[in-house]
């Protein structure tokens, strides 16, 4: 169940049916930025980043946006210098529609690669989105991104700071080809706070670091990822121009929206049937605890195991073995399941029992914890299991 | 269907059915090395490697072998110190049968982890085995071996070198955790070549790293990859003792034999329906080869859409782009299934229609071929698709 959504002063929302892909269906959002606002971007780090990708880059170390134009039902990607052309041709349109510069607008499209993009749908449902724009639309918004998602992503706060009120709120879609780096699928959060630009840009960086960047559904890094974030100006908190106290308070709550988005992206993972936390634990340093992470999180024999309840341990053992952590002590290693010890000092422990572990694998939702013993490192991310259905959605995605 | 297996001079195989897993199947083997042979053998990386790995290495290091015990059914892995007591016991009880030293015989397990090892019931099955020692006994143990797989595997070859036949003879098992790392799952191969122990161990690890190390199912290596080269000293051969002509003609035909049974591994990969090789050529080096290589191959949605024969040519692209190839110039890049151009210079190939890509796609066995345009380098790798079967095998496995 979506939580409510609350408007964010400064920014407006309009969708419309463009028939894209498929016919009367929300497709296409406008999201118009009050002027003044400050806009932070992160995007796939995909070498075959998508044209909108590219044209968004561009735009926006030239101009601050107020426009966001988002499609979904075609990621206009792999289409060449001929999807960059109609990424261009889609902002002119919206441009014209609006009287704002092309250049001022932010460009992101999601679904099927490879396909031209029919640029004259979207000419045409345009002026439709932009007649509805309202700062309501968060919901209709939520939907209009979706491609296999089978839930509409959203997540909102308000909370006081220093008596002025500020909101957060943001959505986001993602179901599979997730495993983002650097940026999500497609989230976008806007508060009426106001932030000096490089400050959201860290901001966001940070939020994103500890959100998006920690999940996976099958370990594909989208062409398409991108996570913006808005600041509108419309709230009577100070301007907030460096990390100050306003500016961690505003912060973990920014951090909290994009925790709650990401986990719903993995919980909509795509055929997913179970939410998995795998943390790593006492690890020399960051970049191994995450190593054993994913290697756990990526293991088709671990994420089918995870779909059957089955706890079959020993393919997380063999996880964590073929996980490439140099001089790993095998005898300091201990692995849990939620609270159930099954491995200690890299041995079976003496009092598991079949039975403790498949009550919490029968959980939907638990943990998978590793302990290397190794130092004082630690980290955790977020995935899903192996279904049927996961074969069953991208075998006959484009059918 | 397996070719002929020609027995080797100076070796002999024998099975017993000693209900490990499952009752009334061949899950036993005792392979007897004519005194005077020379083995080789490569392990699983795999840190959390099973205790007959790990005692094989030990034994291996202490003396000649003269006898290989196998079982599967249970790999002895993740069982700790009680597993490495339970695979002495093993060895022990095949020393005692036989007259041996309990350190002239290497130990290999296949099967689930986790489990302790039935030592009784190997203890029992030993003698069986040995009473039906045989130079015909291939087949009998190629079946005997196997796990998920649904096909036993072997290869075999007989060649003249200078008037002088040499015969060579393999057989394998494997199908799922299949992602190799200096190993493969299970691997016997024998030759009567008279041959150095250094000069046979360097012609396993270069036949090795050309044929099992490069191939992938599901990206899990095990814990209990293990691979032996024997060599029995009967054929009328001069020794081999560097790397002259003899060695050259003798390394050539075993490499074909181990790249023989790296394939049949995959084309009996969990639940696959296609086999599919993936070369990269025009690399900056080999590693970028193979990090492309793989990532295509471990894609869930690549083998996915391998499944559907669905020439979704955009995933194939977005596991290039996420592969970490630092400064690839996408400008550079030609793709092509078999003889298919999909994207030139980066771009979708002009002349490509998806009826194209659909007749390649369709093939039980075809190449994705990707072309960098960095440099002189090239890999090639063998995968298969990802089916509902390989979830329903893995997520049934242990029921």
């Amino acid at each position: 169940m979506l939580p409510k959504l609350y408007p964010v002063p400064g920014l407006r929302l309009g969708t419309a049916r463009a028939g894209i892909k498929a016919p009367d269906r929300r497709d296409l959002v406008v999201v118009s930025l009050v002027e003044g606002s400050t806009c932070a971007a992160v995007f796939t780090r995909n070498a075959f980043c998508a044209a909108p990708v590219t044209l968004a880059r561009q735009h926006l170390a030239a101009a601050a946006p107020r426009y966001l134009l988002v499609n979904t039902g075609n990621a206009n990607a792999g289409t060449g210098e001929q999807g960059l052309r109609d990424a261009r041709r889609c902002c002119d349109a919206l441009a014209a529609t609006t009287g704002c510069e092309a250049e001022e607008i932010l460009p992101f499209s999601t679904g099927v690669i490879g396909q031209p993009l029919p640029v004259a749908k979207i000419e045409q449902g345009i002026p439709a989105a932009c007649t509805n724009l309202s700062d309501d639309g968060w919901l209709d918004a939520a939907h209009a991104i979706l491609t296999t998602d089978t839930v509409p992503k959203g997540a909102s706060h308000r909370l006081e700071i220093d008596g002025h009120t500020v909101t957060i709120t943001g959505i986001a879609k993602g179901s599979g080809m997730i495993c983002p780096d650097m940026a999500t699928m497609l989230a976008f959060i806007a508060t009426d706070a106001t932030i000096d630009g490089d400050v959201l840009q860290a901001c966001l960086d940070s939020a994103v670091e500890r959100s998006f960047n920690r999940i996976t559904v099958d370990g594909d890094t989208s062409t398409n990822d991108a996570c913006v974030l808005v600041a509108t100006g419309h709230s009577s908190l100070p301007r907030i121009r460096d990390t100050g106290e306003y500016y961690t308070r505003l912060a973990a709550a920014i951090g909290g929206i994009c925790v709650e988005l990401a986990q719903a992206i993995v919980r909509d993972g795509e055929g997913a049937t179970k939410f998995v936390t795998v943390a790593v634990e006492q690890g020399a340093d960051c970049d191994e605890c995450l190593r054993v992470a994913y290697t756990i999180a990526h293991s088709p024999l671990v994420k089918t195991a995870l779909f059957a309840s089955d706890p079959n341990w020993g393919r997380i053992l063999a996880a964590v073995g073929r996980s490439g952590v140099s001089g790993l002590d095998l005898q300091g290693v201990n692995i849990f399941l939620d609270d159930v010890c099954i491995i200690h000092g890299g041995e079976p422990a003496t009092e598991y029992t079949e039975a403790d572990g498949l009550a919490v694998m029968e959980r939907d939702a638990f943990t998978i914890r590793v302990v290397l013993g190794r130092g004082d490192f630690f980290e955790r991310i977020w995935t899903c299991d192996l279904s049927y259905d996961y074969v069953r959605i991208n075998a006959e995605y484009r059918t």
